[in-house]
């Protein structure tokens, strides 16, 4: 096990180099984030997943703003401390205002609760929702 | 137990029927979906739980739209398959075309994807993203 | 891979048979439920899983009552459709109410929002929790 | 977004602070929690969601000790670490003794286990519990 | 809404056969799961997806059938009832044997039902695992 | 609630300390974890859950290695912190490499995507499949 887990980009190999290029050009920042520097450690999975996230967050039918928010609400659900953080950050700088955040808590809470509720009461799908 | 644990309107008690008719109203819908007709066996859990969703999902900071699609992501990973189909439905309502719902599942997959990326790295919060 | 995946007491090994046994009389039924019958596919996971479950659910500081409506809310809480309606069938028979079952989905409802919530808002423990 | 993620009671609106009154008032509590001070941020949650679980968890068909320990073990199962430790401490003083405590986490451990075991043996539902 | 969800080969674009004929050949089979003919309402989640899986499930530090046996448990942990047939399936065919299944459920709720007592316990990592 | 949490082998009684007495023989490792040490507050959750693992982790149709390396994926499924913690260290131990470390994550997490893709896309099981 390496001394250091996150790799450093004066550290990193010429293909981990340009996955980070990639990143900091395409997000227009200084630096990669913690989540990079630890999936370096498997360059594959580092690329590949970029290259996903990449593609998926790109503005298309829905806004970037929107799609922050959905990556949110899962990684709430999911109780990801760090994906969490990151993502309320990300969110913020593509434009969740105060009350936006608190309305993405509120609906990802009530979501979670009739989730359970449905579960519970075992309710069967309705005709109308079956395809 | 009850013969029938779904709670028609012709069956339903006045505080039922109340709920009943103010989720037909609000939605312009002529008749409640399972759930609700599921959760009236619990007249005051069906009360509450309408309000707080009526309160939640009305037009705030974020459009019914985007909340639906929330919605929706929350409960696909939960694996809720009633909610699947029927906030599914719900958004379609609200909008939702078929290139949005192929963008809402790719980044709820994603989202699912590198949540557990973070917690298997056990990547540390960036500083940044601390408050 | 067999052609029936549950295995019948007709059909069983003796030790399969000495569980399925002690299950019938423990609990004064005719015959095991199909999680039984498909766990003696592989014995040894039969006879620790139905030890351990014996063992735990056998009265205690907590009352059998108590005990199923706690095993109902955490397979709620995970969406397992077999455990829920096992469970309720369970906790039915050692007492609970339709009261206490609406009881049981409104705190399993609400515990699974604000676990959320709580998650979303980053809440730090509280010096007096920490412990 | 605000220096100060908690909101205390000498910074609060009136409409915030009616709600923390209400909440010291109802639990005989010097002060609120950091979960309601966070919550705060956005007073119509906070009002919801205090309001809701006021409702839940006052005796029922149940008695509150009953229903804290249900909530501690689905914010265990879902690895809530602020509501572990809040509904611990919540539990502890609504009555649950260590013996208590040691029986609420065995079942809850159980349930996950055998939840995962039916899942994955493909257990389907037995005739004597669908309805 | 499409009336039929699943795209056949002989309806599908030179994009999806593309991908169709990539799984057949890479896959040595006839036809596609389900799983491909849904996801290909989205041509570019199909494409990314299934280039994803080719590279992960490819023999590498691990076996196939080891990599088979790990994405049926987090299958089954997460209740993914498609995931668990589909990977049932393929862990079988790469060579599970019934032990070798019995062993893997075995495993999966063994740690389902750790994971919570640690949780529950809130045990401190140990200084030895910290790093 | 007893001052310290963890109980120490030279405060253990008789009953705990033979559990301790057999992890340590059987894993060969001088002490025992803080996983345990927590548990012995409940010595009958103690012995049971020792006895279990001891049982599932032994070597049988599977070798030690990929037992660990799928507890681990379970763990981190789950996001269980400690749990993650411990299972690397022991799947180390057992002798994942880097490279298989990398793998685990990368079945790990596309494993909890198309979980959710097939729960989003509503994806029937393939007749293949049903049993």
């Amino acid at each position: 096990m390496p001394t250091s887990l996150a790799v450093e980009y004066k550290d990193a190999s010429p293909e981990v180099r340009a996955v980070f290029d990639d990143i900091k050009q395409t997000r227009k920042v200084d630096d990669v984030n913690n989540f990079w520097k630890y999936l370096a450690r498997d360059p594959a999975t580092l690329k590949r997943t970029w290259e996903s996230v990449k593609q998926i967050m790109a503005p298309g039918a829905l806004d970037p703003l929107t799609k922050e928010m959905i990556y949110l609400a899962v990684s709430v659900t999911n109780g990801c401390a760090y994906c969490t953080a990151s993502h309320t950050a990300a969110a913020r700088k593509a434009g969740m205002s105060e009350a936006m955040f608190g309305e993405v808590m509120a609906v990802t809470g009530m979501a979670n609760e009739t989730n359970r509720l449905a579960n519970g009461y075992r309710v069967p799908v309705d005709a109308a929702f079956a395809r």
